[in-house]
């Protein structure tokens, strides 16, 4: 018997609000000090970067994980939940279902990067492996659901996944008030399928924001364009952006995005790698190719920046020898 | 005319005290926030990580620097001052200096890291080059003083570097109040000359403090054991460590560590190389090879965990091209 629908798609359960998200931060503060913001200058301008790659999963996925799993009634929480994940996703519903004593099952593609299997799995949590080319992984997930009557944590398309994530811009807020700082007046973050965006996009309701995509990748910005949800043409485009290599966005992240005026941005290859690099001289902070992709659309003028720019480096989670590579440029 | 003697070693303005500590972090706290305090988990305890590599000059230099200048009178800061140091350092000094409208003069070693010297001279300081096997830093320092009339900011024989790198330990020591945690009872430390060593020392008074060297500059490890100051007798030995070679303390450091029983542990090269690849892996921080150094030697099993144990994570000014072939191991 499952206790949720496995797709949010035909029955979202609510809409995420600003209220959720607020609620998602005060129980993320409880838990977690508050990632730094670290200040930049980019032709002159000051912009602000959210260093989650701090997070003690390396991404800020741990927060969206948090709010669902502890809102879960002692019920959910006894059958497990099952997550699909590229591997941030991952390791925060695995970090948070060890620290609640809840059984996680993650659906990860088989070319997810060695690190983020590996991590994931010392979390404690049971990994199912699928083809990112040739399977469906909410297919996948589907069908976990149905044999363990567990709840589904999706990875964006689930309105506490939004709120959590949104929780950073609450934080950001804060820390902004704290410099003598208002805004952000813009906010610029890595989009996969929408969830970080979206919560932002609730957490900061005065700002513009600004979803920046890979190459290949780029749906949510081709969908925001066209006011309908279109998918990825080429699920075998390659990118080293495996964080944000999402199909599609689902309505409920499309219609947040949507409402908000939300305009998406696509990154080439060699401009997220020298957003790492930049992230390595200037911040001393490792970001993995999908947790650049924010910074690289700055650096590379594709955003147009405000007098308090937000950028998210949303995740440090990469194989050491490709970080060689890239860093040695 | 000279403002102050070149050499402290001959007539030290006055001891550093835990009331200037105080002080300095007073001062500190009003212009940078705290950098995070990271926890890791090693042989099943929690370690505790300050992650000094995050402030504005990649090290923790800036804060000895900012109390610095920010004490000079006004015909002190009209006269300039005149630093001495690998890279680090020189940056803190650069950036304080820029911030105060101060002239800075900077003694460097002609073999620092490219990132080092360039970023010093990106801060508007003017770069003074050494030869560190055959030319002594303090006479080239100690000349250029007494043309200019400048101030001597040394890199850690002096009262205010020794309480501004102190601040670091006041900081960790609200962090780990905040997370309703005592101590720290042990503070592990990267080592050169033993400003940050003795700052802390001061700032944390009911902690065990250890002293981590590089293998071949372990003058502090070799004078505390002696009771006397040593020399490191080769200036030719080999390091990645640049942060941390340190011909000799100075008394004024010395006599902060001495009286209370510091203690000096040395690491091997491939030591700190592993902590660098797990502050990567584990932290997503870049750390250069010096700022590796107190968390080396708890990797290796060489300082006996506290209860809540302190370790420095310096500084993270390493060359891309070190960096890269460090953590491709």
């Amino acid at each position: 018997m499952t206790q949720q629908s496995p797709d949010p798609l035909l029955s979202p359960a609510r809409a995420p609000t600003l209220a959720g998200v607020e609620r998602a931060a005060a129980k993320v503060a409880e838990l977690l000090p508050m990632t730094p913001l670290l200040p930049m200058e980019v032709d002159g301008r000051t912009i602000w970067c959210k260093a989650e790659c701090l997070q003690p999963v390396g991404a800020f996925k741990i927060r969206g994980a948090w709010h669902r799993l502890t809102d879960l009634s002692p019920e959910q929480a006894a059958a497990g939940v099952v997550g699909v994940s590229s591997g941030n996703h991952a390791q925060g519903v695995a970090w948070a279902a060890k620290r609640l004593g809840i059984s996680a099952t993650i659906v990860m593609p088989s070319n997810a990067p060695k690190m983020k299997l590996a991590a994931t799995r010392a979390l404690g949590a049971e990994v199912v492996l699928y083809d990112r080319v040739t399977e469906s992984r909410d297919d996948v997930a589907a069908k976990l659901l149905e044999e363990s009557g567990g709840t589904l944590v999706h990875a964006y398309g689930d309105p506490w996944i939004i709120e959590g994530q949104g929780s950073a811009g609450i934080e950001a807020r804060a820390q902004l008030v704290a410099r003598g700082i208002a805004g952000p007046d813009k906010v610029v973050a890595c989009c996969g399928g929408g969830g970080l965006s979206a919560g932002l996009a609730l957490a900061c309701p005065d700002a513009e924001i600004i979803a920046v995509e890979p190459e290949g990748w780029d749906d949510v910005t081709r969908s925001l364009a066209a006011g309908e949800i279109l998918s990825v043409e080429d699920l075998a485009y390659p990118t080293e952006c495996d964080a944000l290599q999402t199909p599609r966005t689902w309505p409920i992240n499309f219609t947040v995005l949507q409402a908000r005026g939300v305009r998406g941005v696509v990154v080439t290859r060699e401009e997220v790698r020298h957003a790492m690099r930049v992230a390595f001289e200037r911040l001393h902070l490792v970001v993995e190719p999908g947790g650049a992709a924010a910074l690289a659309a700055v650096l590379a003028g594709k955003v147009e920046l405000g007098d308090s720019t937000l950028v998210t480096l949303s995740g440090g989670n990469v194989d050491p020898e490709l970080y060689a590579e890239i860093i040695a440029g």
